[in-house]
């Protein structure tokens, strides 16, 4: 399914380019938080791999496909495996309901596509 | 701040009562997601403890301050320190804003009582 | 649990006084909008039966109690039975997740309360 | 209007694809979960008819599309007319604001897409 | 980037069209309530400008991208500069958190869109 | 209405309270949170009084009553007029839905509590 595998690349592509034309709008608010954000995810009391595991359900339950993308890649990086990332989708389903359906069908394509990189 | 504690208490027994309430309609379909919710957060390629951590963030980006009560108990009885528990908040309120900020002053709250009980 | 009966007649008296008060505030925006809102649940191509057991699982997915409250009063007195009410908010709990399960109390309570009022 | 009965029928099959292989984990509380969301429609205290309707305006307020376009069908399927699922839509709308009112402009084009199918 | 321009111009041509279906349902409810949502942004105790900014930054926090867009463009319209747009922007992502950063994404499309077009 | 006055202090107090022993978690994440959000609604591309407005009304669709109420203070602060303010809120509940209503009715009690005090 090389055609999935584009599609998260042309993602990966535009969230750089989109986040690099938000630095330069030089907004001092915008730019802090967004370094903010980064390092949310760096360890801490909990280890990365499970704040991104964190991040991966928070964005599930809030129904956002381009946060999923990211921390799905972001769960693989730092080491879940899939049975693992998959468990967590099921809490959030659990805890969001079947709203939450649409997101996990959503997620399953994107943990296809990190398969077939190699990153899962 | 032995009324907090109080208050503590006093969730659990409404929660309780009213699960009762709730089983005692004897409607199938919401018996089985009752069930199903609680074996959400059994050990599986999680762990328990994992699970709690992420459904702890499930409620604090949606908001729900009953929700967060009952997974800060479990996340300390399922061996989260404090400091893991609040670094697990952090990742909610960046990923969910400012708007979780009154979330984290009730948590704050129910965290004081955990410990006065030694639970945590 | 006379509170309980107490409590909703509160809820009613609240709502009502408050109510006027935005009334006073001569907003025509705002007070169209209370029309409005009025209007949506009187018998259309849907009869206001129906229509109020839209506005409860509308009302228990966006987890408002003040909306759950007011709706599950005019399900009963446009007719639903208690079953049909149970019924109505399992979707609204499947739909929405565990998340839902506090208002599911709540409604519980209310319930109890317009059964000792006679109305359910 | 062909290329939208195209883009309803596109949904179907790639709902079904992705729901295939999310059985195909093998995840025992995600397959519970479906099988539970899947019996809640059924005919109970409420019919099937309404369940439906009710399952529609949940997802128009939590504002998902793919949920939206599931229930369109399931309630033209169960019995509805166009009016009453226009009716309810209404009731999603003012509800859940003029946010809502982007994701009408969606169902307007999936039931004119159910229509030329013959099933609305 | 005049893919872009052809997006947001795509956007409108497809919004209109489908209001003018929806306004052909001929649903009283329906036409009022898109007649006071066009009432809301008019000149009154607020100028329009500062109520384009608010309707923006209540269409990021509640994340619809048609809604975003349809804002962006008043926004511009009424008066606002890109720097004052950016500066709404940010309130809405400290609000809303980090879920919002890919609504910020697509405004700055949209925003370059409204800059080619000459409107901001 | 000296018991709303009361309430209002109130909040402010256990905010104040608890904001404190956030600090006191000495969690630099959640520091540099706080921080970012107190700068985001000072003087930039826009001024204070309009920022404030666009958190009440966020806050206000996302249905938070304490975030209204620390908006709402600020806001009067500001040097925004009880109808401006009440103009901001009809935005809200129009983009958000008869949802918002109750939160409406909280904040017409908080508006008065600032009137007694003097603020607005």
């Amino acid at each position: 399914m090389a055609s999935k595998t584009n599609s998260l690349e042309d993602f990966r592509k535009n969230r750089e380019m989109m986040n690099e034309k938000i630095m330069d709008l030089n907004h001092l608010g915008i730019k802090r938080f967004f370094n903010l954000d980064h390092n949310t995810y760096q360890d801490g009391a909990l280890p990365a791999q499970t704040k991104e595991l964190l991040g991966l359900v928070a964005s599930a339950v809030l129904r956002c496909n381009d946060c999923i993308d990211y921390h799905l890649e972001q769960c693989a990086k730092s080491g879940s495996t899939k049975e693992e990332i998959i468990d967590a989708l099921n809490v959030a389903m659990v805890v969001g309901g079947s709203i939450v359906i649409p997101h996990l069908r959503h997620s399953i394509s994107t943990i296809e596509a990190l398969e077939e990189e190699g990153l899962l």
